[in-house]
């Protein structure tokens, strides 16, 4: 029979960076004991993303920072909206270029993510916040 | 009981631009009746984007505006497909760079959109168009 | 009454492009017999996109890698990890500005993808892959 339930993961980030999640969404996947479904998350923020990337080398995101730290620099004067500081419109624009939604199927109880793949919620302000990530599950 | 359905938001835009339809999107989550589920989003084309975006300071849009013309501009002599029009690659790529879908859980009867999460139809092309939102609604 | 299934779609690639899978998720979609549900895709690698676009004038699709191309170039000396080969560290950002994720909806047995969409893996590395799309369906 199939089965449904919403959850809420909050982060605490330290400014820009990433953060390791996945083993929070695991948990959540084995308390629901679905073998096969679906886990959805939607990120309930506009200046941050959520993003799958590689575990392994951490230069990787490294590199990714220094990518989009030069795409949409902090106040660049192409920018009007400043009021909430110099890293707010980038952040936006971060936001955009990637995504705040994530959708992975749930395969003999597992997330099928790729050997490589880790689920990172990335900051893009530079003070630190509090961030909510909804979870719906589906499955059986 | 989960149940489901499907339904479709059309939208008539004016040329590039932001279009909010988070009311309409609301109305069909208000009448589904859901108290528990997920709503999906598909846009049927290729040349505009579905995005959620800050929807306090109209200027976030303008800046989201700015920075996606100035790094995919009309008429570039990079683009070889020009034959529908100076606009027309480049709302390719902005579509390519942000998404044509969205996954949002339906929490206590509503969206569990943040404070200030807006959805819009982010139309990339400068002439007047129709486009299409598929929704689907699954829940209990 | 609702129900779900899950698949997996293989891909091997040659090299970096774009190929067409759309058929493949239809016949599995024809298989599946839903008449109503949705359809969600997860590409299980970090150098390597799932993207929706135009399948009419294939220039589109050059122009799409053109532009990449030039955004995030191969051998860029901003980026450090630089290990895997030139082509890598680019590889992750083009998936992170585009997405790993599709949900298309299923509406009188057919994925309501609009007239000019096709749905492709768009491999970003230079040399040959393996690729695995897992896929989820559910609906009745």
């Amino acid at each position: 029979m199939l089965r449904q339930s919403a959850h809420e993961i909050a982060l605490s980030t330290k400014g820009r960076g990433f953060y390791d999640f996945t083993n929070a969404l695991r948990e959540l996947v084995d308390k629901s004991q679905l073998k096969t479904g679906l886990a959805t998350l939607h990120l309930q923020h506009t200046s941050a993303s959520l993003l799958i990337q590689e575990n392994a080398d951490p230069e990787v995101r490294r590199d990714l920072e220094r990518f989009f730290s030069k795409l949409a620099p902090d106040g660049d004067p192409l920018f009007q909206h400043t009021s909430e500081g110099d890293d707010d419109m980038p952040a936006h624009i971060r936001t955009a270029l990637t995504t705040v939604n994530l959708s992975i199927p749930i395969v003999e109880r597992r997330l099928v993510l790729g050997t490589w793949q880790g689920i990172y919620l990335w900051e893009h302000r530079t003070a630190p916040h509090r961030r909510r990530v909804a979870v719906h599950l589906i499955g059986e």
